[in-house]
């Protein structure tokens, strides 16, 4: 399981009790699901569009930044929705017939 | 660091040496990066229409499994050009000031 | 007011008796409103990607007919939820202090 | 062949004589495609999200403007690469076997 997403569902949670001004992702639970799954629409675009020139030009800075903007977007939904990345990961893992929550149960006790 | 998108990585290039017929994704690549790009635009798509349902159903079960549909092709239009998942994780590390490839290095040594 | 979508409104309407088998049309209505809004995502997808592809080769054609896509599957979706071409037109020449109903009004007793 | 998208395939094709600051079609013309197509995707987003919306409430108001603003920016597009809304109409009529330039040269020598 990722530490980087796992602390990210951290982040998305806290910001829940924000007040909308504090932060870019109180302003998005506070404007509503639909202005948050705008941004998935428009970050998926700008993926792609971004994917196309790197296709040519050969750089994939671009791409990626706007992937993980992507991602972060459509965490924002899911944790608008009550769902933390645990969830995206863990479906991941059961297509792959690799262990998620398991993955992570066995990490711990070091 | 993600044990599963890092090993999502790792059947994602696996998968550029296989034949169009042994796979889905093997399939993908050989059609070319305009229909992955079109595959990550359906996705978006019903990730959306999935997140306006949960809305109002409290059923989150699509919205997970479409997001993670999401991921995975935005995984592979990133394959394609060459791009790992780390790539997004050190992204949105950077971000929120979360150390990425550091964090995984720090974690092997246990 | 254009004599094609007003045709193409035509269809769209006469197409809602008819038994899902018997076009692809009615095939979409009775799949529902979420099946003729995931084809609104894709075929805007396919018109980005083919713009991209358009900018590069000088060949329009593509985005043409993939756009023709869009309006089609945009009409269905409004078709669906009751609405003719003409209020996407009249919307548009509202914006632009043109004349819509009013013009196709005008233009008649020649 | 529609008035108002012949009209307004005019007012595009003037306003790309124009100063950037002159008016939003400019603005957009010389800020260049990908931003273009960046508004293709947002408004195709919000027209999904606002025929769900209209699904639940019955109005369709928004899902009305929204698809006019997808309309209106998949021209701008068309303009920037030097196509005319005829094209979109004629590739339509083509479909549906309708007459699209022929229905408006018989119409004109009234």
């Amino acid at each position: 399981m990722s530490n980087v997403l796992t602390n990210l569902g951290d982040i998305l949670e806290q910001r829940k009790q924000a007040a909308a001004d504090s932060s870019y992702v109180a302003s998005l639970y506070h404007k509503g699901l639909n202005k948050i799954l705008e941004k998935i629409g428009e970050e998926a675009t700008e993926t792609i569009i971004a994917a196309k020139d790197a296709e040519r030009s050969g750089d994939n800075s671009d791409v990626i930044y706007e992937t993980a903007d992507l991602w972060f977007h459509s965490l924002v939904a899911l944790a608008k929705l009550g769902e933390r990345p645990e969830a995206v990961l863990n479906e991941l893992a059961r297509r792959f017939n690799m262990s998620g929550l398991e993955e992570k149960a066995s990490r711990q006790p070091e």
